[in-house]
């Protein structure tokens, strides 16, 4: 152990300290305790290149305990990522790149947003599983162009939350052997001892799910070094290393105590850490010449290690180009030039179909045109329509498959789906029930906050189920995903509307994407009588004018009930009331419109308008202007066969057109 | 084995088909897979009372994997409960008691709402854990008068969701030894077999967890015998009794695969099974005479059971009156009569405190005066200031403690929450940070449903928390929370309005109430200036009229805004602007209001009206009838100091200003 290594070590404790201190807000704690560990994966094993946080075959680092933020920003700063010392000291202030948590797409070298415990430990799994999967279609024989192994910290925290379980489940079950994590098991929680609440053998447990397990002294490197390297070389199985650790290691008063997980040590306690360190308890930020220099060589050995990647990648091109220019174009998350071609088109049909199942047979032409499409289900598969008949299955004897079985697993499933997409390379999507949404809702409003482009798939979207009842009835589901910012939500009304939510979906990428989708079948409406489906491209748009031209009142709708809407106006017209149906199958998308298009398809002047949705009215007087002319449902559903529901509960053309009737009395039009 | 014997549980397998197939829709195939096992549970273990299903001592019963309620069904109507046959051939049926799935509240002996996966898992946790409380609490030398075992059904299912693991390993902690499982192991999911995505060592892992497993064959009942009284003998740790099943057992082309699960098996295999049965193919819901009578013995050993235990309760009664009258208040769900006249009042301060904080005082209150109050945190005791000062630990050392540290464990507490609440007796109140709210939400949402008094401490509520960042910082949450039926979403403005939200909470006995809380100080108003505190009880008041008496403009407001309101008002009055400011800390319960009491508070002539909250504007402009009139945060938040991102935000007094003029100017209100 040179004093060089042992300055290294406590400069990423005392930056950690000091930045903490600075912010007079953060968690000094983690940073301290996992240094010793950090420092030897990041200084010795971390195959990155700090001037391209982009490289495509880099080992990916996770600090799933994203409450550590310091110790990551710190080791960024040291290795030679760009990011400065300035931002450093303006750790957690307004518009710097050092946030409380660390954001994905805000700080260079940060793989995935981290803080929401047991996130990141999904995040990993599935980042893993899109190295497995793309080694698996692309590497040749002398040619291992994706060949990169996921390394994570994970807390106490993290491996309390059920997400922990579900992803190590799956891990295991998929032999995910180029996953190595270090738990950082310090034996404290924000509420005191883990002896208050965790007392879990997690060794036996990971062993139970599969995994290789090594249990060692956190602060000994040799001992993360000899566990690393068993670690890499142990075969079929993820790598879980238990290093025991001091939280606050270093602190005279604080180590080893919940006192040094949440706050700033205080000034005092930092100068006599550093003191005890060698360091210079006056100065803050301090960063002696040779360690930096000695973190640094990092730059020289990624820039190295890219270009000897690069000629890989070239020898690899030339031996096979087709494969090369389908993993570059995957890489850069292009799609095929003409793969919205392959988008189904449906003809009329009075009968129709469910929407999940044109959303299945969509999926089933992308498969054929998008390489990279990587499916799954929270085993509900045939329900959910996900899996493409060509689609093969992903398993640990083939992970070049492109479907994946979850398990029951939603929460897992979409965090990991973030991870793919992070990884990129791959395009996944996944499904569960409308309703099973709350399960993975953590995950995707990571998804929305850090600009991940997952596709989810959530059938069975209203009491149109039926009988399985209100436990199974999405009712507030909608409005409670319409209120995440950044998320589209889009709900066709029938199987071309499905196709077009579908292009919605693939050409997003700044963000995430939830179809949804129908159990119950839906007519397909005749394109001829009725408006292009590409309007749903705007996310909203006139299906049906009124048949004079002049509307005297517009229905608003999505999904199933436009065909509510659609059936009330026939019903309106022969009262002389000419009704405009507008469908909106992506109100996000919609708003996302100019004025002028807002304009035309809902013009201000035509003020009676009357919104049904089989969901929550919340939300819906915004367009409708009062909640009296939304019909939907504001209790919980019913079991029952879905016809009789939508009867019970007033989702009727009769009921549309009583509520318009009404709404155009207030409003003194006569007809 | 008796032939009585096999033709009763073959009673359950035909019940349950025979409904199915009825209804069109359901899921034979575990109920049949499970006969076995639950005949000889509820035959010669359950210790309940069909003729009271609240009797409080009985022995709890968990349909975990509630999608196969009709085994549920079928022994309720078999052993006696008021269930006829008619609500069987009614299965799946508008407004039958029978619905798809269990849910509490609506089926007597149901005991509590399963379906959606793992949930059933945590309840049975909860209830175990109240009962054993209770016993701490109450039982005496010579006196065991709360006395019972929780038993439940899980499935695969159950078991790969992550709430399994975190009730799991919590269960292990506490020791809770009156909890046994059995788990039925079928190895069949939707998808197919369990090979494809669970293969992990679920014995090893509950063993992992410190629990006591045994492993059985789940048709050999006399295996099934043993097994639950090893369970019951076993001292200190929950009982999981892994029982290997076949999926749709008897059934002779569908038993042990998918194509059981969830479809009816069809009216020619149901032909072939009863066939096989010795049943008579040609009837359906068959129930022979002996077998009723085998079954419905349970009426008269319930009754003579819960007299038993009547008796004994009266002997406790003489020994201890003082805590046999708590003890029955609370299992009644009564507060001590004189509780509310503890709730603190606050003295005005201009710097006043978080409301956690004067949250944090009512709980020191109230813990004096309910006994049996119950708190708790997903390990953030500190921040939610949930834990009362003379609170001790709930341990396994002390079940008599009245804090449970959840740990790191949001969806596993509030789900166990549900349990206790249903088990009656407690009344269970436990902590995260209001984004977390989202980890939990399933088990919110079944609260709801089924009617679920549990009371959900929310703090750091919005951008306020600050530094921590927009991966801590809710934004859509409160409208998420709001759109779940049935629950009351409570966000008090000061400490005196915090006490009047806890009143509104505990008083509530149909519905859980989320408390949502600020991590920052706000001030204490000073009631002689502002309206009574006593106004939150009503939802939402008038909190400070217009100095004109006849205002011009209503600004609404929650919480932490509800000062920048304030701070506005006195602005446009400085601007002969005459504003007045509603607080509406309950808008669900300003809703159930009459119409004087709303129009008085919200005439509806005043309509230049502007809303502020730091949260999602999505159903502000309800009251507004304008979203230009909203202020509010449609992104997500950011790190910083917490009065840097109001700043940034606009957030602030002179933008409510702003917006009120530009909404007097659009109404043609001269000022």
């Amino acid at each position: 152990m040179s004093d060089l290594e042992q300055r290294s070590v406590n400069t990423i404790r005392t930056l950690s300290m000091d930045a903490v201190q600075a912010a007079n807000s953060g968690h000094p704690g983690m940073p301290m305790g996992m240094a010793d560990v950090a420092y030897v994966l990041w200084t010795e094993f971390l195959e990155h290149n700090p001037g391209d946080s982009k490289w495509p075959d880099r080992d990916r680092f996770i600090l799933s305990a994203g409450h550590g933020s310091m110790l990551l920003y710190s080791l960024l700063h040291l290795t030679g990522y760009p990011l400065s010392l300035e931002q450093l000291r303006n750790f957690r202030q307004w518009d710097s790149l050092t946030p409380g948590h660390p954001e994905a797409g805000l700080t260079p070298g940060v793989e995935t947003t981290t803080g929401p415990l047991g996130q990141g430990f999904a995040n990993g799994v599935g980042m893993a599983l899109a190295e497995a999967s793309l080694a698996a279609r692309f590497n040749r024989n002398g040619h291992r162009i994706v060949d990169h192994y996921t390394y994570a910290i994970v807390s106490d925290g993290d491996l309390m939350e059920g997400i922990s379980h579900e992803a190590a489940s799956l891990a295991g079950h998929l032999k995910l052997d180029k996953l190595i994590y270090l738990y950082d098991a310090n034996s404290i929680t924000i509420d005191g001892s883990t002896d208050l609440s965790f007392t879990e053998d997690v060794a036996a447990r990971f062993r139970a799910y599969g995994w290789y397990v090594q249990e060692i002294d956190g602060h000994d490197r040799d001992a993360v070094r000899k566990a690393i390297k068993a670690a890499k070389a142990n075969k079929g199985k993820p790598s879980m290393i238990v290093c025991r650790t001091k939280i606050g290691f270093g602190s005279p008063n604080k180590e080893g105590t919940a006192a040094s997980h949440g706050s700033p040590l205080g000034d005092d306690e930092i100068r006599l850490v550093k003191g005890k360190f060698g360091f210079d308890p006056a100065k803050t930020f301090q960063i002696d010449d040779d360690v930096l220099d000695h973190f640094r060589s990092a730059v020289a050995a990624g820039d190295k290690r890219q270009k000897a990647w690069t000629e890989k990648l070239d020898a690899y091109k030339k031996e096979h180009p087709d494969n090369a220019a389908i993993l570059e174009a995957a890489l850069a998350g292009k799609l095929p030039g003409n793969w919205a071609d392959s988008l189904p088109v449906f003809p009329a049909n009075e009968k129709g179909m469910a929407t999940r199942q044109s959303s299945g047979n969509t999926i089933d032409a992308l498969e054929q045109v998008i390489p990279t499409f990587l499916g799954g289900s929270a085993d509900l598969t045939g329900s959910n329509n996900t899996k493409a008949k060509e689609a093969t299955i992903l398993s640990s004897d083939n992970y070049a498959g492109s479907y994946i079985h979850y398990g029951v697993r939603e929460h897992a499933m979409v965090s990991m789906m973030n991870g793919m997409a992070l990884h990129g390379g791959v395009i996944p999507f996944g499904g569960t029930f409308l309703v099973f949404s709350d399960y993975c809702r953590p995950a995707i409003r990571l998804a929305a906050l850090s600009h991940i482009p997952v596709n989810l798939v959530f059938t069975h979207d209203s009491i149109g189920l039926g009988e399985d009842g209100p436990t199974h009835q999405p009712v507030e589901h909608l409005a409670a995903l319409r209120v995440i910012p950044n998320l589209f939500v889009v709900r066709p009304a029938d199987a071309n509307e499905t196709a077009m939510c579908w292009k919605i979906a693939l050409e997003r990428k700044d963000g995430p994407t939830a179809l949804i989708l129908t159990r119950q079948a839906l007519p397909t409406l005749d394109r001829t009588v009725y408006a292009p489906a590409d309007g749903t491209l705007m996310g909203g748009y006139v299906l049906a004018e009124a048949d004079s031209g002049k509307p005297d009142v517009i229905l608003m709708s999505t999904g199933s009930e436009v065909h509510i809407a659609l059936e009330a106006r026939k019903l309106l017209a022969e009262m002389g009331i000419h009704a405009r149906v507008v469908s909106l199958p992506c109100i996000e998308l919609f708003e996302l419109q100019d004025d002028e298009y807002k304009n035309k398809v809902l013009p201000a002047h035509i003020k009676v308008r009357v919104a049904i949705e089989a969901a929550s009215t919340y939300g819906w007087d915004r367009y409708t202007g009062s909640r009296e002319n939304v019909i939907g449902i504001d209790g919980f559903g019913a079991s029952a066969p879905y016809q009789t529901i939508y009867q019970k509960f007033g989702l009727t053309p009769a009921n549309v057109v009583n509520r318009v009737k009404i709404a155009l009395e207030k409003s003194g039009t006569s007809y």
